[in-house]
This record gives structure tokens, sequence and C-alpha cells, in this order.
């Protein structure tokens, strides 16, 4: 029998030391230390914290659920701090999870009739992360696997998520989960599949949502291949937002009683995204990192295009004003979303959901478009290019000599093609174009989603039968 | 010597009687003439009108200069209402030009310095058109070859539009300005062309704006063919939204001292466009008609679908959750101009320019996008399509049996398939296409216009330049 | 009871006298003679026309089977002929029907097992045409309910077009059908529809195919509203090449026995195309007609470029580029449907199918490419552009002055935009862009049609497969 | 005075070893080193080698020069087999630059009347390199800054590469280049730049062609990051084709006379490259790379359609469909190159240019749209993915119970995203992207190349103006 291991492997080998010494951690690691000591800096304090319910101790704002226009504007001027700050690049800014957790705390009340213990373990650990400022991260998608093996989820060998097994001290989980990005530099996981659809049992053992830390025996969290490095010369992006990927294996976790939200009621796994407005909070926060983001690609392009004087090309001038266009869209899709806001039947004040939705389609299809300018305006400049310590060498005086700009040296010249290169061309960059494509879903979920909550299309199909029933009459 | 012929030319003859009555026009100004009356209808009288500041009488609300929040909504449901009724299909429906001299108004004090006369005629011209309720059009553009000859202004044979002679009556205006859109059913024509530069005159002959009636001796209005059809179900766009467009000649045209807003000193054009805000309170109007057309298209394609059986198609929900984000990306960027309205030196709230700049430059992008979807989905439909008079004949009663649809009657269907195929494949949907693409310039000229509003090219720039500085000192 | 109409229908109205005078049809059908004419013209007469096989007499080129390589350059220079003389505007030039029957007869053989007497009316049918030079068309696709009732087809009031009697004379036939081009132009209609599926009959009633004069009592071609008008000044295209779509009827129509195809059993509708290589054939005609209609629309833009005095502007070096790039393409995918002919088991020589495939997913998407190239460069152009009668009457002198251009003068000018007007903006474009798009169906039809006859799908997955394993084993 | 330095660094260090046992080079020598031993295995030899004019010894097919259309059949065939080797990853396989010496040599006869000499040293170096099967690089292009400088080319500090000075020996050459893809890896250098216009000298000093060792004193070559890895299982694409970049110095590097190619008069640069047909000859490999790449791709995406069970869907049937497509028109274009092959003035055959220049402006649009087919496809499965080393640890259990397909094992299908992930989301694949949109410039370069090397504007715009002619004459 293969006996159980544990906790945060790279490369086939499990990780001894600590991870804030580890190349493929170290960068993003100081990273989110920056932006936690934002918080506490003195001159962000009171746009970035609010005194907690429970301690009146300052919270992060992050955690704070909108009941009026003034908190959901708090909110958004926390969530643009953090975000210039990390330029749009971290998906797991620490207002991701947190406004996460928030949300379903909203709709905690939903519980009460399934068991009110897990109403109250929602709240409680909603409360726990906000003391403490816990770093989460989540494990939704099972693999491709999983997913064809729940539906035989009887079966003996199913590999679907499942809990195996339930005694005094919690429950027993067993499964695998996709893509927990920033996996093993979190401190806890939220886990939350779509529960295979069960027909004969009572109790579906795949419907469950619960959080716990991530070093319990029986957790694995497999990275995949670093794509940082140290020098934030060469690799400016990726020396502080590699944000590591991982695959998270449940061998047994023994999860306790108080860390469970719900389970075997596969009802309660749409009725909690579906009543918190889980997506619509999401996508607050998102379409705000998706305005930083493509302020920061309009100034690379617009800094790449002045360094090689074309800045006002026709062509230049046609991409700059697109990216300007797509800037005023998702800030006004932002305000239209913060203008539309209503209360749930919590209380809660709910930004608009379909202005938010439209960006969460408009970005995935616009982000690609701005690498390939940057591409294209990069050419052969985002293939050759030496490194810092080609400049230390002995050939750096050729460097300088023969790669400096009309006004720039050759070592700031480089800079900026490295930063082009390692948005447009590198293996950081491809994860980056790859996340935002499917942030939120593929294009067709994406679209079905906005499909589903658009609420006028009856009304426009009349719209076109009372046009055409006036012409016929006319006739 | 060639006689001096005026007014309205139709396919090469000199249309006698009432416009009203001849079939190029009729049907545009019957639609004209529906939203005029709904000004004075009691169901919409409060929500169209404002008391004259000089005689309280109700005039237009198109006419009001916003000076708050509420006159600049006030302005957007009237545009609304207006819209709803011709779905987006009049460019120049009565708020368009109304709109346009409501904005030179605004700025008329800049002419006090050039000349006081012209001020006040500025102003005067403005309320008596909105006294009177004046049907305007306008003349800004000049012919390609007049165009080129401005640059040779002092040349003989210049044809360049120009101030020919000044007497005691008036100013002489010989020229000729292609596309008058509904210049022959209009009342009146703004005629305010880009003048050419001069260096060696102190006066400018071809700088000046003025505004006259449209039947003045010298003054012929030739029409293109006309697009329109008197059958609402055979042409339901046409036979209603037909606007006509003119290529108008001055051949020694008297314009009445009182009728001149500038003359002879071609800064003026500029500034009159730009201290008034011309484009951006237009596109306040234009992107409420971009919404509501936007509609009406989102309508129709769920409609032929629906009559199809692909309503649920993955393309189709692709497409139409497509069309959904258009429509909120408008409603936000229209939302976006108004919330970040400012005042002007004059003390007028002026929507926001950016947002409206991207409107503009989104939907001469997007519209063809939506006629395309419509062509794709009508397929062969939009080729082979019988008319109301073949359902009318001895052969209506094999339409009715074969071309029905699954619950619908053939003559219903057919209409439904009329409708697309007149915005998607005839003359009127082509000049519609065309009028949408270039309604504010060529795609040039839009970009330029949004890359010099833009104000923060040198803010993220900087942005660049910092977080490189940051990461060499960081190396 | 509704007694029985026919023929022609033009509006409502049954068409009286000849067609050739008829304004829908006068222009196409002067310029089918003209097409006809050419064959007889000395100095085409040898490259159109061959030795009747039966008779020794010239017959078209256009009706040879052919059986070597330089029976395929014979056809390729006669369609590149007739193709040159309508510049790629006549989807039904004549050679693309005679191509189709030629393309069946090769097939004939294959009807001896199902009934030698259908065998021998096809090779007798074809010989008949090709002999008198008939002008045929084609009735092959149902209206929408026809096709939903062929579902049901025993169901009582089914309208799938069927064999409602047969007797002595001949096969009774009801039904209508969709689109056919130029049927009431045409002196025969051949009849080919998809049979709706049966299960439980021997002898399916909608299995069949045949040919028919256009004019046998019961039938009714229903017209479409015309696009053409009679001036080449101002319709300089569709005043020639306005192809008139129609609905057929076929109300009891009876179908003599020796104009039947086959008859009854179903699997024949699939064999007689994909055996006689119908499509392939076609499409070498359809290439070719793409080929020549591409060079005449890049001599249009650059025509319409050079007029504007921007031809070496860098996006239209980039348009202009690209469409000789697709020329060039169309060019050798049908030079390699040539080389890779192949003998089918007739004896016939069949070009490759990949290439031909290939042009027909590549021009449907590139067609309204070029379109709109045109209409971005026509610009407003197309929209106020007057016509011939305007530049005959009094108005004239001002368009002479204000109209003409750097070098050419107004009246040739204006002939210029109209002709981009009338493929880029009108009815008749509209139409075109239309019939271009669906021409062999729409793009997944297409799509399919490539995938199934591609033959290395299993080729290329095995490489990767090898490649992976290589991999897999030297790690 | 700082000191010469020379040959490869790497890092910032210098390289010491062998190349081949360096892990950034080791990777590509092993793949050329197959390549070159491919010619000499027994089933290629009659292939890929023609015995050498010279001495009767077999030398590699690439140097022959086409005198016959057999002679490029036999180019092809060799280039087939090598690109099948490499799948078309390699830009600069073996006969990449092979074929550029051979185009070269076949215009040696024009530099005869510049000096006999030059025409000599380019024979001679041309039948050196096929004799010993030499590894070529070139360098082409210069730095942005050099580039710059050229224009004051008698500036002191001026930095365009020069000839410095004239010795007995031969010409001191100083300056950079950019872009020398393999350079460390070749064994000689090809320098020909696009010389700098001077006017006022009798002899260019940037105008000069010659080939050295890449190990001359003075020469140094600075190499980017490799982007490649050993592990083919972990880097199936890297760890074989990753070939590097360089930056080639030149620090006053003595070029012996009988290296020498043309010197000081700077019309020889554009004839070499013009009437050897250099660009012609090249694009005919480079189109034969094109179309192995392309297979790969399509096998690619078809199997990773097929591992997730979607191969059928509608969406994967057009994307399918279009790459066929467009494998037939570079087959095609290929095909229609050879078929329309000309004898140039000295004898050989060149390939007909259009339909080459079509693929090289086809290929860089179509290639990273298939590339984002396969990002589309591959999702979240492109970017969290384990590694080998993850396969062979404690945790590889895991991996093999939830990472596996339907019907394969989680280590094949993790090696088939492997491949996937490098193509489209890698560091690797970045650079390949790049690569290709580039490779033979820019899409303004090669759109012009198309536009000057086209033959009919004026006859098509002829065509036009007969066409109106007719129309006005009809009218």
């Amino acid at each position: 029998m293969i006996s159980k291991i544990s906790t945060f492997w790279y490369k086939g080998e499990r990780i001894e030391g600590p991870l804030s010494q580890h190349p493929a951690f170290q960068g993003l690691i100081e990273t989110q230390a920056d932006l936690y000591d934002m918080q506490c800096d003195a001159c962000y304090l009171d746009r970035m914290t609010y005194p907690s319910p429970d301690t009146g101790e300052l919270v992060g704002l992050s955690f704070l659920p909108p009941r009026n226009a003034e908190d959901l504007q708090k909110r958004r001027i926390m969530m643009e701090l953090w975000a210039n700050r990390h330029h749009g690049f971290l998906g797991r800014s620490p207002d991701y999870m947190n406004t996460a957790i928030m949300a379903l705390f909203t709709a905690a009340d939903i519980l009460e009739e399934h068991n009110p213990q897990y109403a109250d373990n929602l709240r409680r650990y909603y409360a726990y992360c906000r003391e403490h400022d816990i770093t989460l991260s989540h494990a939704f998608i099972q693999p491709y696997a999983s997913k064809l093996s729940g539906q035989n989820d009887d079966v003996e060998d199913s590999i679907a998520a499942k809990v195996v097994e339930i005694n005094d001290k919690g429950m027993v989980i067993s499964g695998a989960f996709m893509m927990a990005t920033q996996g093993a530099t979190c401190e806890e996981m939220l886990v939350f599949p779509t529960p295979s659809p069960t027909i004969f049992n009572n109790v579906n053992p795949s419907a469950f949502a619960f959080a716990v830390p991530n070093d319990l025996p029986g957790m694995a969290f497999i990275c995949r291949e670093s794509y940082g490095a140290s020098s934030t010369y060469d690799h400016p992006l990726s020396a502080r937002y590699e944000e590591m990927d991982t695959l998270v294996i449940f061998d047994r976790v023994l999860v306790p009683h108080d860390r469970i939200f719900y389970y075997g009621d596969e009802a309660y796994a749409g009725r909690l995204f579906g009543e918190s407005h889980f997506h619509t909070h999401m996508a607050h926060q998102i379409t705000t990192r998706y305005i930083v983001k493509t302020e920061f690609l309009l100034g690379l392009l617009e800094s790449l295009a002045d360094e090689q004087n074309v800045g006002l090309e026709p062509q230049m001038v046609l991409n700059v004003s697109k990216i300007i266009t797509f800037l005023e869209t998702f800030k006004a899709l932002r305000l239209a979303s913060e203008q539309g806001a209503l209360h749930d039947k919590f209380g809660y004040l709910v930004p608009a959901t379909s202005p938010l939705l439209a960006s969460s389609i408009l970005f995935p299809k616009f982000y690609p478009e701005m690498v390939e300018m940057i591409q294209i305006l990069g050419s052969s400049g985002l293939i050759m290019i030496p490194s810092e310590m080609d400049f230390d060498s002995d050939t750096g005086h050729y460097l300088d000599q023969y790669l400096k700009g009309t006004t720039s040296e050759a070592y700031d010249r480089i800079a900026l093609f490295r930063l082009a290169w390692e948005l447009g061309a590198s293996s950081f960059g491809g994860r980056q174009t790859q996340f935002e494509r499917f942030f939120f879903g593929n294009a067709h979920t994406v679209a079905y989603r906005m499909y589903n909550s658009y609420e006028d299309h009856e009304q426009l199909r009349q719209l076109i039968n009372d046009f055409i029933a006036k012409n016929n009459s006319a006739s």
C-alpha cells in the first residue's frame, strides 16, 4: 500500500524549507507581503481597513459586505489601491478570495433550513478569515477524468471527489482538484466543487463545501514548472507576479465538522453561488483589475512606440485609441454596475450584474488583442534580447554602444523590451493570456451566463412583432 | 451663359409639386410629422417640452442647453422617446440638429470679440429655431475637387466654397457641399465648412458659418436615387426612414447679414466647434440612438433565430450575448458621460467626452458586425423573397402553403424576412451601414479625436518608467 | 377549388409579353445572348466548341466530359472566356448548368442496375441539351416548411415535394422549390431534391430527379423584386447581370417517363451526386469564376484608390496585396486540382477535390472582405451619388464643375463611384454578397464536406503519437 | 582601452567548453547532427545528395542550382525530407542557408563587371560550402541605433557597420548585427547588410558582403536566454528545436580578401538580391517548411480534440477544415511556383515568385491563428500541467489515477498537453510565433514586395476603364 504523503511538491520533490526562500515562490510571497503591509501603512489605512464589527479592530475592507453605495465605493477604492500596486497581474490578489468568502457569507441564511450548524460554520469562518486576514485559495474544478467518473458515482473505482467517511471528528474527503492558483502560498483552501448529480442516494457524497488549512495530513499540492526568476531586470513581471498553479490531492483528508458549509444536498451548490451573487461580487473586483491592467498595457504600448519613434503613426493611433476606448468601456461598465446596484433579500447591496458580465465577455477577447499589439510592435526586439548579466560582462560596452535608443541608454531601453517580451512572448506571458482567457469560464459558458441573465429577450421580440404588425396593417 | 436654377432636383428633373406627395419623400415626411406630433401629445408633453425662456410657451426639449444634471437627464429621456419611435434609423431625427444649434449657441460669447453682431445673430437664430421648431439640416463637407482647390484659393478657377461678394444686403456665397442629408425635406440649412487655410489674406473668404432657408435663389439640391418605396410590407424600413441625401449648390446665394455667425477669421471655425463642445453634445444624442438601434437589431436577430428554431444553438447564444454586451456597453458609456459631466466656462453642463468618443469608435465597427449576423442567419431567406403583391395574387395560396413557418403564417414570416433583407441586403440597408460607418468621420479621424482628447498618455508612460526604474534598482 | 395557374409571376402579376422586353429580364437576356453568340464568333469558335460525338456539328465545350488533361484545359479556357465576358457576376453562366448535366451524365452507368430506362433517359437528355445548347436552371432546395414536413411524409397534409401519381404518360409531381436562379429565363429545369428519408415505404415518393421545360402546365415561377435597371451608367452591374431568383411551384405537373432520371430509391440521390463527382466538376467552374471576379474587384479597388490619390498609402498596399494574394491562391488551387486530377471508374478525368473545396471555403469569407474594402475606401462617395439624368439636366454643369477629380471628368468619376456603389451598397450588391456567401452551402456544410473528404486525419494523429512516443522513450 | 574579446557569451559569461555539451545548445546540435546524418543514410542518399560537379563526390542537394523542372522537384523532395524530420520547427534547417548561398552563386556573373575577383570569391565560397557541407548562418539586420546612425555615416561616432580599414590581408569591419539565429552553432557567417545610402563618397564603406568563420578574433556572439531544456517529455519541442538567437559584434574583424563578395558600390546590394532571385529561392524552401509545420499543428489539434472527446463538435470541424484549407493552399502555391518556373538570364530555373509571396503573406497571419486554436482548445489544460519528475515521484500514483483520459494513460495524456503548452504558451512557443510573424519582414514589407512584383495593376485598371467606357457609351 502506498503511504500517504503530504504538502508541497515541486519538480517531483517535496519542498523542505520555507517557501519564502524557494525561488519558485519567493518573489510572489514578497509581493503578497507588500500588499498586506499596504493595509497597515498610515497613508492607506483609512482607505483599506474598517473597524471589525466584532472587535472594533481594523480589518481589511475587502471583507466588508456592502450595505450601501458608500460601502461599494469604499470597496472599489480599496481594490484599486491594491490593483495599482500589482498592476493587475495578480489574479489572486487578497481582495479576490476575500470577496469570495464575503459573498458566500452574505447568503449564509439559506443554510439555516439545511442545517443551522452549517450556517453558523460559514459565518464563523468568514469572521475568522476577516479577523486574521487569512490568505485563501480555492479548489472548484476537478480533473477531466474525475468529471467523467462522477457520472458513475456508485461504481467502485470512481475517482470523483467525495466524502468517503463521516465520523465524530468530521468528514473524510478523497479526490483531486485542478488549478488551485496560489494553492501552496495560501494559508487556507476553500473547496467547493460542482457536485456530480445523483439519482439513487438521498445523500450525495460529492455535494459539499468546506475550508481547511492547506497543510492537513493527506493533502498534497503538486506544482507546475515555475515561470519566475529572480532578476527583476530580466523578468520584471514574473520576478514578482508568478502565481504558482497547483493540482491539489485530498487523500482521506479529515475536514472538521465546524469547517463544513454544506453537505449531501446538491441543491445548495447552485443556491449558495446564486443567492450570494457570488459571480457579481467577484466581477466587481475583477473589472477593477481589468481597468488597472489595461492602463499598464496602454502605457507599455505607448512607451514601446515612443522608443521606436512611431508613436504618431496612423496604425499606432488606431491601436492606442482602441485601448483607450476599452479602458473607458471597462470604467463605464463598473460605474453602471455600481449605479445600478440593488439590495438583495438579505439587505446587501449587489452591483448590477449585466454590465459586469459585459466586461467579463469583452476582456478575454481584448486582452489577447492588446498582447498582439505589443508583439507586433515589439517585432524582432522581442526575439533577440540580452540579459542583465550581459550588461555586467566584458561585452557590456558593446551593448551600451549598439543597443541604445534615440534618446535612451541601452540598459533602460532593453529593460523596456524585456518587459514587453515577458508580457508578449514568455511562458509567464503565455500563462497570463491563457489565464485571462478562461478566468471566468470559456466563451460559451460566459455567453450563456449573459444570455440567461438578460431579461428583455421577450420584450425585444415583441418590439419586432409590433413593428411588423404595424407594417402589415398599414399595407 | 447658363441661367441660375433653383431648389430640388430628382433624377434630372426639377420637383414641381409638394415634396410630401413625392414618392421619394412622402414616407420620411410622414415619419418626421409623427415625431413632431409626439411632442404635442399629452402623454409625452412633459417629457418632450419645456417652457421657452422668452415666451413661456412650451418648446422642444432638444433645444434645452443643459445647466445641471436634471437637464441632461431630461434631454436623454426626450432623445430616447424619439429614438424609440424611429428605432434609431433616422440619423436626422429633429433632436440631432436641434442639439447642434443648441451647442453652438452655448458658445456664442466667444464671438463677441470677433463681432458682437455675429454673437447676437447666433443667439437670435437659435431662439428662432427653438420657437418655431425649425427642421434643420447641415452642410459641412465640400466635394473632393473643392477641397483640393481650396489650397489654391487665389487661383482664378478655384471652386472651393467662398464669399464672392459682400454688399449691403449680405454676403454672396458660391460653392457646393456634399451630403446634406434631409437637405430637401428640412426648412433651413446650417452651413459651416472647414475653411481652407489662407496665408496672404487678412480676410479668409472661405471662413464662414451661416444659416439660411433651403429655398433661396441660387440654391439647388440634387438628390441621389431614392431607396424608399411605398409598401411598408415590402419595404418596412425605407417606406418610413429613407432620408434623402443631397448635393447642395450655392450659386451666388445672398446670405443676409443677420444670418452670418462668423466670417473671415478662420480661427473661429475651430473655436466654435471646440468651445461649444459640439461633438460631445452631438455624441450624447448619437449614443442614445445607438442604444435604441442596437435593441432593434437584437430583437430582429432573436426573432429570426426563433423563426428558424435555432435560437438556442451555441453560435446564436454567442451572437446574442455579444449584442447584449455591446448594448450594456453603450448604456454604460452614456451613463459615464452623464455622471462625469462638468460645467464649461459658460456655465453649461457638458457630458464627459471620452466615454462618448468610445461609443463613436465602437459602433461603426459593431453595426456592420450585427448586420453580418443577420445576413448569415437569414441565409438564402434574404435572397428569394416574394412581395406583398404576390400574396394578393392568384399564386398567394401557394405562398401560404409552402412558406409558412413552424408556428407562423407565411405572410407574417415573410414580413420578418423582408425586414431582415432591407436591413441586411437592400440599397437602404447598404446606405445605413455606410452611414453608420462614417457618421462621425472615418476610423482614423475618430481615432485621432480620441487620442488627442485623452489626457493620461504621459502619466501612463511614467507608470512604465517608474516600474522599470524600480526593477533596475532592485536588480 | 383554386384553378391551376402557370408560368411567370412578377409583383403579383402574370407576365404576358416576352421576357426579353420586360425590364426585370431584358438586361440579363441580352447578356446571355451575348455569351451564346461568343461561341459562334470566329475568334472564339475553336476555344469554345468541339465536334459533337453524335453529329460532328460544333457544340459547346462546357458539355465536354473530360477524359484527359487536354480536355480539362479546354474546359478551363472556355470557362475563362465566358467568365471574362461577364466578369464573374453571373452565377448561372451557361457553363455552370452545362457542367452540372455533363457531370451527372458521366455517372449514368450506375442507373443501369436501378432501371436501364433511367440511364438511357439521362444520357439522351444530356445529348439533347448539348445539341440544342439548352439553357438550364436547377431546383434542389425545398422551402423550410417542406423540409420539416418531409419527415412526416405519410401524414396527409405533407407539403414536401413528391410524386403524387404515376400514370402511363409519366409521373405527376407536386411541391415547391426555393431559389431557382434564372428559373424564368432558362428553357429547362433540372429538379433533383434531397429526398426525405422514408422507413416504411418500399418506394420513396420524394426520391426522384428529372428535367422538364419550364413552361409545363402546373408550373409557376414567382419572382422576387428585380434589382436591375436599364441605365448602364447608373446601374452598371444590374443592368446586365441581374439574375432573377424564383420560387418554383409544381402543382400536379406531369413529368414524361423519358425525362425521369431516377425514382423511388433514395440511395440514388447520394450516389448520383457522389459518383458523378458533381461538386468537384462544378467547383472547377466556380473557382474559375472566382478568379475572374476577384480580378474585377482588384481593378475596381485600385481605380477607386487612384481616383482619390491614395493608391500608395500603407493601408491600400496592404489591401491590394491581400487581394493579389488571394488571386494567386485561387489560381494555384485550380492548377492543383487540374494537376492532381484522377480518372474515375468510368474513365473520366476528375479534378482533385480538396484544392477546389479549399477555394469554396475561402471565397465566401474573402468576397465580403473585398466588398468591405470597397465600402471603406468609397466612404461617403457611396452615399451621395448623382445619376445619369442629373448630368443631362440643367444642373449638369454644376456636377461637371464640382464633382470632377484630379485628372478625371465628373461624368467618368461618378461612373466609377456608381460601380463601387452597386457592388458595395445596393440591393444588387447585397444579393451578390449573400449569393457568394451561400453559393455552395453555409460555412458548416462546406466545412464538413472538407473534413470528410480529407484523408490524412489518422496519419497526422499518428505523427503526433509517434512524436510523443519518441519523446517519452527518450526521457 | 577595452580589450577585444571573442566568441560566445551566454548570460554574461564566456562559454568555455564545447557547445555540444552546453545545455543551451546541446539539443539543437543533436538535431542538426541528425539532419546531416540523414543525408548519408542509405535510405535517403539518392533523394538528398547529388554528385559534385567538381569532384563527383556526393554533396547535399540543397546546394543544387536548379536548371530544370527535375532539379526543382529534387530540391523539393529533399526539403520535405528534412522538414518532416524537424516538423518545420527549424527556421535554420541546413537547406535554408544552403539555398541562400546557392541563390547568390547563381548571380555571381553580375560581379564580373564590379570586380572579377569578387565573382570568383563568391563562386569558390559556394563550392567550399557545398563540398564541406558548411553550416551557415547570416547577419543582415543592424540594431536600431546603427540604422539611424548610418544616415550620418561621416559623423565621427557613427556606429553603423562599416569597413574601417583596408590592408593587404583584407578589410577590417566594425559593427553589430541583430538576430543571427544559430549564430553560435553555425560554422560560418554570411554578412550582407543593407548599406546606408551615401552621397558624397565614391566608395561606400557600409556597402559590402562577405562570409567568415564564426570564431575570428574580434567577433563576439551574445546569446539571449535559452528557452530549451533537456527533458523531451517536459519540453518536447525546445529540447530539440531551440535555435539560439545571437547579437553578433564585429570589433575590427579582419575579413580576408578572398571572402569578400562585393564592396563599396551599394548598387550591388540590391542587384545581388534581385538578380539571384534570392527571396524566391528562399521562399520555395520556406513554403515547404510551412506545409510540414501546418501538418504538425493539424495533427496536434485533432489529437487534442480527440483526447477531450470534442473532435466532431461544429467549432472543431470548422477549425480543422480551415487548417486543411490552408494546407491545400500552401501546397497549391508551391505547385504553382514550380509549374510557373522560368529560366533566368543565367539559365537557372526560378520558381514563379507571386505564389510564393502569397504564401509568405498568408502564413504569418495563419500561424498565430492556429496557435490560438490550440490555446483555446487546450484551455486550463495548458495552465496546470505536471512534469516528468512528478510522475516519477511519490505523488506519481495520484497523477496516474486522476489525470488519465477516457482511454489514455495520464503519462501519455499529459505529454500531449505539454506539447500543446510548449507550442501555445511557453517562451519557446512565444518565440516561434514571433519568428514566423516576422520571418520575411513585417506585414508592410511583405505587402510592398507583393504589390511591386505584381504586373497586372495597369491591365486591371484598364479593365475597369473599359467596362465603364462601355457603360457610358451604352447609356
